[in-house]
C-alpha cells in the first residue's frame, strides 16, 4: 500500500531535522532496508540520511538499473517499490530551473501512485524560516509514521467456491497454470496439497516457477504447447491469459476451454475470456477454501487418464530432443550443452535471473527451479550485454556473491565470427554492412569484470565451463563473470509455436 | 467491469452492418438499457442504432448533464458508465480534422478504463473497402459479445473478522457509519440484521440514507456531530475517512478512535488513519460473516449504556431546534418551513436528489429516506438554477414524472431581495456592484417549466406551497417546478463545526 | 503571453493581504477587464477581490459558458484567456479532500501554459502562517508585477518574400484566403491596400470574416467552391489547411496548387501540403512587407482575367438562387426568408455570434460582416438551444445589449411539427420513437426570456420577424429574444459539396 | 519541422513493400542519414530497412544512450531528432499485448510532437490483407513524402530595433551573451563582425561556447561572475534567463539591469526579467537587421572605459589563479593540471564532449571551443563512468575516431584512495559504510576498452598523460580511452559564487 498511513502521535523540535533526514526516518519507518539510487546535486543527502538510518545503500550507475534491483527486492518481500526523485524548488517553477519537469505527472502512468509529499515539503519550508529569520522557533508536531500494516487479504465467496469446483470435476483434461500471483500471494503450501491431493497436472508461467520445484512429477511444463492447445479446463492461479499465455485464444488454446479464474485484481477478471468461475481474492487464501471442500469429499482426478497418457508421451519426446542437442559435445558450444552442464551444477536454492530471447526460452525450460520466488525476469529488451559494465562494476564494489553467465553468441538473437566480422570491414563502412544484430565477436566481458575487481573467465569448452563455474561457486568473495563463447549459429530448436509469435486474432 | 470479454461465436454477413449498429449491439449485449446524449455529425447514427437495438435514447442539452444522468442510472443498477465520444477518422489524425484530439488520453484522468476500439474500427475501415472496391466480399467472423457476469464477490480472511470483533466488543462508544459501498452492495438486510440484533446505534453518510430508514430507532443522524466525536470504535461500512467524514481525525474525531474499515478497495485502506482492523472485500459478504459469529455468541451492545443517554438527549436537543424554526410561520418562508412540509406530504418511495449547500445540508437532516439507494446527490457546484432550463425541457420532452422544488433564495448561498436589487442597479454597473453571489430576484423558473409544456407554480406561502406539491405528487403525466421563493437571508441554524470547513490538519 | 513577467520591486506589509487579493492584483497589474466565473466554496472570495480591484465580474452557469465568454473577450482584445480554478490545500493532497484533483496536469492538453502558482502560495501560506502563531510578521518581499508588454511582432525575411512574390506573380488564378490570424494581428488596413492596390480576389474564412468587408468587390465568397477548386496559387493569410479548407486536397482544391503561407507559427508551416513559400511572422507585418515590393514594381493582377469572368458568374449564379429561396414568402417560413431579413435590419457595426449547422452555414453567406472582429463562432456541437435559460438569465441578469435570434425548426438539423410528435407520443415510449434530432415543437424560449425580465417575442411571419427585430434594436435597456418559427423541414439548398463532409482522403 | 508535409504523387505496386520499407524510405525522403538503436523483436526490421535505403545504422545499449546520440547529430545538424518506438498490434490493445502501453502519450510531456502514424498503418494493413485473402491486390496510391525544406527564417520587426540599439546605445557596461540559439541559427559570422566593428564583450553560455572563439580579445569568459553582475544592459542572443544564467536576478545579476532579449521563440519572451527591447526571430538574421542600423551610423562602444578595465583585471586575475594550480606538478594531478596538458595538446577542430561536475565546470573554463557547434554537453547527472562500457563498446565496434578521457577521482564530485577503501571495507557492510559519492578506487576503465579491441591507457603522471593523448590523437583507427586517476580529493579553486547553487529567490 504506497500510501502511507499517517497519524498524530508526539511532538519533537524541527530546528536539527532535515527534509532528507525526515524522508529517511519515513523510509525506516515504513522498514525498508534497501535503497538503489545514483546521487548528484539534488538527492544525495538524502542517500546520506539514508545510510545514518541503517538503510543500505546501493550506487548504480543509472535510473533505469536502480529501478530493475528494487524491484527484484520488492519482488523478493511482497513489497512495493517507491520512486524518490528530486525536482527543483517548487518556489522556481516556471522559471527554467534545474532539473524543472511535473515530475509527479509524468510518472502517472507508469505507477499506481505519484505525488509530492507536501506534508514534508511544509516541514522543511519552516525549517528553512527559522534558519532566515534567525529566532527561536519552539516546537512543531510531527506526525509520526508507523509502519503499515500487511495488506488485507479476501477471500472468494462459497457460491464461487461451489461453481469452480463443479467445473474442475468435470474436467477431462484439467490443467492447472501457476502464476506470479501464486508465488506473490506464497501459496506453495496450499497448491502442493492441492495438486498432490487431487492428482493435478501444473504448469508455471516463467514467474511462477519454483513455487511447486519444477521436477515436481506432476509438472507438466516440458509439454506446455500440447497441454494448453488440448486442456478443457484451466485453472488459473495468480496467472493472466495476457500475451505471455496467448490471451488464452486458438490457435494456442482450444475454442471451448473453460476458464476458472483466481485473482486478486477484480480488473483482471474476464479479460480475453470470459471465466466459467471467478475466484477473487488472494490465491493462498482461495486454494485453501478450495483445499476445504475437496477434502470434504476427497475428490481426486484420476492417474490413469488419457490426458495424462498424452502429457507424458509428449514430455518424454521433448527430453529426448534436448538431451540429444544437449550431448553433442561439439566446439564452439551450443545453447543446450551450455544449459545442461550449468543445470547439474547450479545449487537448488540458488536464484536465477535470465535475460535475452534465446537464453530465457532455453533456460527456462533446462533450467529448474526448485523455491518459490527465486526466479527473477528483466524487462524485456534490455540488453544485458550493454548492461555487464554497470553490474560488473556495482558487484564487484560491495562484493556481492553473483555468478553471471554470459552465453555469448557474439549478437542479439544470432551473430557473426570472427572471421565473418573482418570481412564485412573490409566491404565498407560498418554502420552501413553490418547486420543490425551483430556485436563485436568474442568480445573480452571477462576482461571488464577483471577491471573491477571481480573474477572474470574466458569459457570456449564443456570442461572450462564446468571448471570456471565450479570455481565461481566456491568462493563468493567477490562476483564472478563467465564469457561463454558459443556457436554464433546455434539456435532454438524447432517450436511447434514459437514463443514469441504474434497471436493469430 | 469495463472490459469486454470477447469470445469468438459464429459468423455473419458484413455487407450491411455499420459500425454504429455494431456499438448499439455491443451495448444491447451487455444489457445497456439507456442512452442519454446530444447528437451532432460524429455520433448522431450511434444514437439511431442504439433506439433501433430496443436501447431507450435521451436527449440532453449538454454533455456534462448526460454524464449524470448516466451515472444516476449506474447508481441505481450498480452498473458502470461508459462514456461513447465521436473523434475524427484516425487517418486525418494529426491534419487539423474536424474536432482532432487524443480523446483517449484525455479520459485518463477521469476513468477507470478509456480505449478507442480497434476491432469495431477494424470492422468498420473492412465495411468501407467493400464499398469502394465494389466487389463481393462474402463473410467475415465477428466476435460476438456475450453480457459480462456480475463483478465476482470476496470476502474478508476469518483472522480479520475476529479481530474486528474483538475490537467492537470492546467498544464503549461504538458507531457503526453506513457509506455508499453498503449501498452499491445491497447490504441492507444483512445491516439491519446487524444494527438490530447487536443494538448498535448507526449514521448514514449523504449517499448512505436509506440502506437502514432514517426514521430507525438506532439511527443517531440527528447527532451526527456528537457521535463522531466521541465514538471510541467506528465501523466504517463501505464509507471512506475522506472530507465527508473529516479524515478522520481530530478534531473532528478522538484522536484515539480505532477504526474497523470494511471496503472493497485494498488501496482505501488506512487512507488518513491506519484501522484497527481491515476487512477487505464485499460490504454485504462480510457483515454476513460477522454475523455468522456474531450468531454463536449472541454478542449485543447494551441498551441502557451512558453512549445511548448521551446520543438520544442530543438527538432530543437538536430535534426541538429544528422543529421551532421549522413552525415559524412566517412569510416569506425559511428553509425549515419549507423542509418540514416537504417532508411530511413526500411518498416513503420516491427518490430524492438534491443539490445546493444549504438545500442539501438542510435537506439532509429533515427529509427522510426510507428505501436503500432512493437518494442521489449531484457533483458539487453545479448551479442547479442555472440547469433548470435542461432539466425542465428534457423532462418535459420525455414527460418524466419528476417534481422539481426550488427553494429560491434569489442567490447561491444568499441573495437579496427586490428593492436591494433595483437599488444595486442604480448605483452603478451591475458587475461591478452585485456580490457575485446574487441571483435575479424572484426569478421565474416556474415559467420556464410552463415554456415547454410541464406545469410550474410560484409558491410564496406555507399553503401554497403544500397545495402545488399535493397537485404535483398526483399527477404524474408531466413534470412541475415549484418555484417556493423563501426568505433571501433564511440561513442554517448555528453549527457547532459547518459541513464544508476545511479540515485542521 | 500566459507567464508573468516578474520584477522584485519594494516592500509591503503581509498582514492584512490574503491570496484572493493578490491574485485580483496580479489580474488588475495585467489590465484584465473582465472575469466571468460561478462562485463557490473555494472561489466565491477571489470574485469578491476581483471586483474590490475595479474588475467587472459576470456570474454564469456553467465553467463551460465562462470559457466561452471569456475567450470572446480575449478574442476581441487579442489577450489570453487565463482560468483560475480553486482545488484542495496542498496540505491536503492524497487525503481525499474537497475537489481534490491534479488541476494542473488535467489542463496540459487543452492549455498554452498550466501551473499552481507557487508563489502566491507560499505568501498566502506566510499569512496563514502568521494567524496561526499569532506573533508579529514584520515585513516580507512581495514581487510587483508590471504589466506585461504585448507580444512582440516578427517579419518574414527578404528572401522568402521574394520568392512568395515571384509565385503570386506568376498566378493565373489567385486567391487570397483571409483567416483569424488576419484579424487577430489587425491586418485590416494592410489587407484592403493589398487588395484593392493588386486587384486580388480574396475569401475569408468564417472567422477572418470582416477583416474586409463581406460586400467588398473583391470578395468572392459567393463562389466559395469554385475559387477554392480552380485557384492555381492560394495566399494563406493567418489561415489554415484543416479540416475547415478541406485540408488543402482534392477534391476540393487543385493537386497542383501552389500555396503562400504567412502564419505567426513556424510548426503550421507545410501541415498536409507543403508550401511554395512559408513567410513566417505576424501578418500585418509581412503585408506591409509585401505591399513595399509590390509599390515599388506597381504589380497589379489584370481585372478582366477569364478567372475573374469564372468567378463573377458563378457568384451571380449563386446569388440569384439564394435570393429565389430568400422571397418565397410562404409561412412557416424558411431559412432563407428568414436570413433575408435579418441581414437588411442589422446594423452595420453589431457583433454577430452564430451556432447550429444550418444557421451557421446560410448565415455565413447572408450575414455580411462590415467590420474586423465582429463576428464570433461557438465551439462546434454546444446546444444553442440548451443554453438559452443561461444566456437569457445572465444577459437579463446584467442587462446586457444582446438580441437573441432563435431559429427554430423543432430540432437538431431538423425537427416534426405539432401533429407528428403528438401522433409520436401515441406510438409509445418517446425514448424509444422520437428520433435524437427532434426536439419539443414550438417550445417557448420567448417565456424563458420573459422569466428572466429580458423581452420574448414569438415570430411566425416576416412581419412579425420585422417588427420584433426593429423594436428589439431600438431598445438596448435589456436583451430580447426572437423565437422564430420555421418549417421545420426546410433545409440548406443543395450542395456541390456540403461544408461538414468528411474529406476524401 | 517534425509534421511531414505530404503530397499525392504518383502510383505504385504494393505488394511487395513493408511497414518496415515505408517506414525507412519517408525518413531516406527526409534526409536522414543516422539511426542509433537497439534492436529487438519488434523494431529489427526497421533497423534493416534504414540500412537497405542507404541510412547509416549504430547499434547502441540502451534507449537513453541512444537518445544522446541522436540529438548530438541533431545539433550538428539543425534537426530535430525523431523517436520511432515499436507498440503490440493496434487491434490487440487493451489484451494485455507485448509491450502494450499508451506510447504516444506517455511521449507527450517529453517530445514537441508525438504521434501513431495512421497512414502507414493503413498501408501495412492493406498489405497484410493482400497476404491474408491470397488474391490480386493490384495497384494502390501512396503518398510520397518529398523531403520538407528549411525552417522559414523570420526577422523583428523595425521598431523593436530601434529600441534595442536605443537601449544598447545608452549602455555604460554592455555585455552580449552568446547562447545555444546562436549556435543553432549559425551566427558566427554576423555575430563577429558586430562584436567586432562595435567593439563589445561577450561571454559564451556553455552550448555557446566556439560561436566566436574562447580566446578572440572580447570573450570575457574568464570574468564570468563579475560580468554578469555588474553589466547593466545585457543582450541576450539566443541565451534564456533560466537557472544557466541564475534567472537573470540578484544577487547575480544587477537588479536594474536592462535586458535586450533575441529569440526565436515568443513564448521565452520576458520569462523572469521583462525586457527592455523583445526581438523576435532568428538570432542570424536579427543580428544582421542590428548590424544594418549600426553600420548607418558607425557607433562604436568605446575601447577605454571602466567597464573593460575592470572586466581585463578581473580575467588576468582569475588566469593566474587558474595557472598557479595547473603548474603544480604533483602527483597525483589535480584537476586543472591535467586540463593544462589537454588544452595544450587538442587540436582546434575537435569537437569537446564533457559531463560530470568539476570535469565540465573546470573544463569549461580550461579548454577553449575554437569553432562553433564543436562543443556538445550531456544530460545531467547521466554517470558518465557507468556509461564506459557502452560507448567503449560501440565505438570500437564501428572503429569511430573518439578519445575519452575519464577523469578520475575514484568517485563522484569526490572519491576516496585505496588505503581509506580498504579499511573501509573492513568497517562493515559497504552499503552502510562508504559514502553515497565513492566509486571502486582506481577502476581499469582502460581494461574496459580494451576488452572491446580499442586502445586504453592507464596515466598516472603528466609525461603519462601527454604522451598518451599525443598516440590517441596521432591514430584515428581505434577509439581511445586514457583513464587518468588525480587525487581524489582534488576541488576546484574556491569562487565566489558556486555554479549549481540554488539562486536566492
Amino acid at each position: 500500500n504506497a500510501v502511507l498511513p499517517i497519524e498524530y502521535h508526539e511532538q519533537r523540535i524541527m530546528e536539527d531535522v532535515t527534509g532528507a533526514q525526515l524522508i529517511a526516518e519515513a523510509l525506516k519507518a515504513q522498514k525498508v532496508e534497501y535503497m538503489f539510487g545514483i546521487v548528484g546535486v539534488p538527492v544525495i543527502e538524502v542517500a546520506m540520511a539514508a545510510q545514518a538510518s541503517g538503510i543500505k545503500y546501493v550506487g548504480m550507475h543509472n535510473e533505469q538499473a536502480a529501478c530493475y534491483a528494487a524491484s527484484a527486492v520488492g519482488y523478493l518481500t511482497g513489497r512495493p517499490v517507491i520512486v524518490i526523485g528530486g525536482s527543483s524548488d517548487q518556489k522556481q517553477e516556471t522559471t527554467g530551473a534545474f532539473q524543472e519537469f511535473p515530475q509527479v505527472e509524468a510518472c502517472r502512468l507508469y505507477s499506481k501512485f505519484s505525488a509530492r509529499p507536501s506534508s514534508l515539503d511544509m516541514i522543511s519550508s519552516v525549517v528553512e524560516k527559522v534558519y532566515m529569520f534567525d529566532q527561536f522557533f519552539p516546537i512543531y508536531f510531527v506526525r509520526e509514521v508507523p509502519c503499515c500494516p500487511p495488506p488485507p487479504v479476501s477471500m472468494a465467496d462459497h457460491m464461487a467456491i461451489t461453481e469452480a469446483l463443479a467445473v474442475l470435476k468435470g474436467a477431462k483434461r484439467p490443467l492447472l497454470i501457476i502464476g506470479k500471483g501464486a508465488a506473490h500471494g506464497r501459496a506453495e503450501g496450499a497448491l502442493r496439497e492441492l495438486v498432490e491431493g487431487c492428482g493435478l497436472p501444473f504448469l508455471p508461467t516463467p514467474m511462477g516457477k519454483g513455487v511447486l520445484p519444477d521436477d515436481h512429477p506432476n509438472c507438466v511444463a516440458a509439454a506446455r504447447s500440447r497441454a494448453l492447445l488440448q486442456s478443457d479446463v484451466v485453472v488459473l492461479l495468480g496467472a493472466r491469459l495476457n500475451w505471455i499465455l496467448h490471451f488464452g485464444l486458438p490457435p494456442r488454446f482450444d475454442p471451448h476451454v473453460k476458464v476458472i479464474q483466481v485473482d486478486l485484481c477484480a480488473e483482471e477478471m474476464g479479460n480475453n475470456v470470459q471465466p466459467a468461475a471467478a475466484l477473487l481474492g488472494d490465491v493462498n487464501a482461495i486454494v485453501k477454501q478450495l483445499l476445504e471442500y475437496v477434502h470434504k469429499d476427497g475428490w481426486k482426478y484420476p492417474a490413469d487418464t488419457e490426458w495424462w497418457t498424452t502429457l507424458k508421451e509428449k514430455m518424454a519426446a521433448n527430453a529426448t530432443m534436448t538431451k540429444a542437442l544437449a550431448l553433442q559435445s561439439t566446439t564452439p558450444m551450443n545453447y543446450y550443452q551450455v544449459f545442461h552442464h550449468i543445470s547439474q551444477l547450479l545449487p537448488h536454492d540458488c536464484v536465477i535471473v535470465s535475460e535475452g530471447a534465446n537464453t530465457m526460452d532455453i533456460g527456462r525450460t533446462m533450467l529448474n527451479n526448485y523455491l518459490p520466488r527465486h526466479r527473477q525476469g528483466m524487462p524485456p529488451h534490455t540488453q544485458v550485454k550493454g548492461q555487464i559494465h554497470q553490474v560488473s562494476c556495482t558487484f564487484s564494489l560491495y562484493k556481492l556473491p553473483v555468478v553471471i553467465i554470459v552465453v555469448n553468441n557474439n549478437g542479439i538473437y544470432s551473430g557473426v565470427d570472427s572471421e565473418t566480422w573482418e570481412m564485412m570491414g573490409k566491404m565498407g563502412d560498418l554502420t552501413t554492412v553490418a547486420p543490425p544484430v551483430t556485436l563485436l565477436p568474442e568480445a573480452r566481458y571477462d576482461e571488464v569484470m577483471n577491471a573491477f575487481g571481480g573474477r572474470g573467465f574466458l569459457v570456449r569448452t564443456e570442461e572450462e565451463l564446468r571448471s570456471a563455474l565450479q570455481l565461481s561457486l566456491s568462493d563468493w568473495e567477490r562476483p564472478s563473470l563467465l564469457n561463454v563463447l558459443i556457436d554464433p549459429s546455434s539456435d532454438r530448436k524447432q517450436q511447434e509455436f514459437p514463443w514469441l509469435t504474434r497471436s493469430n486474432l
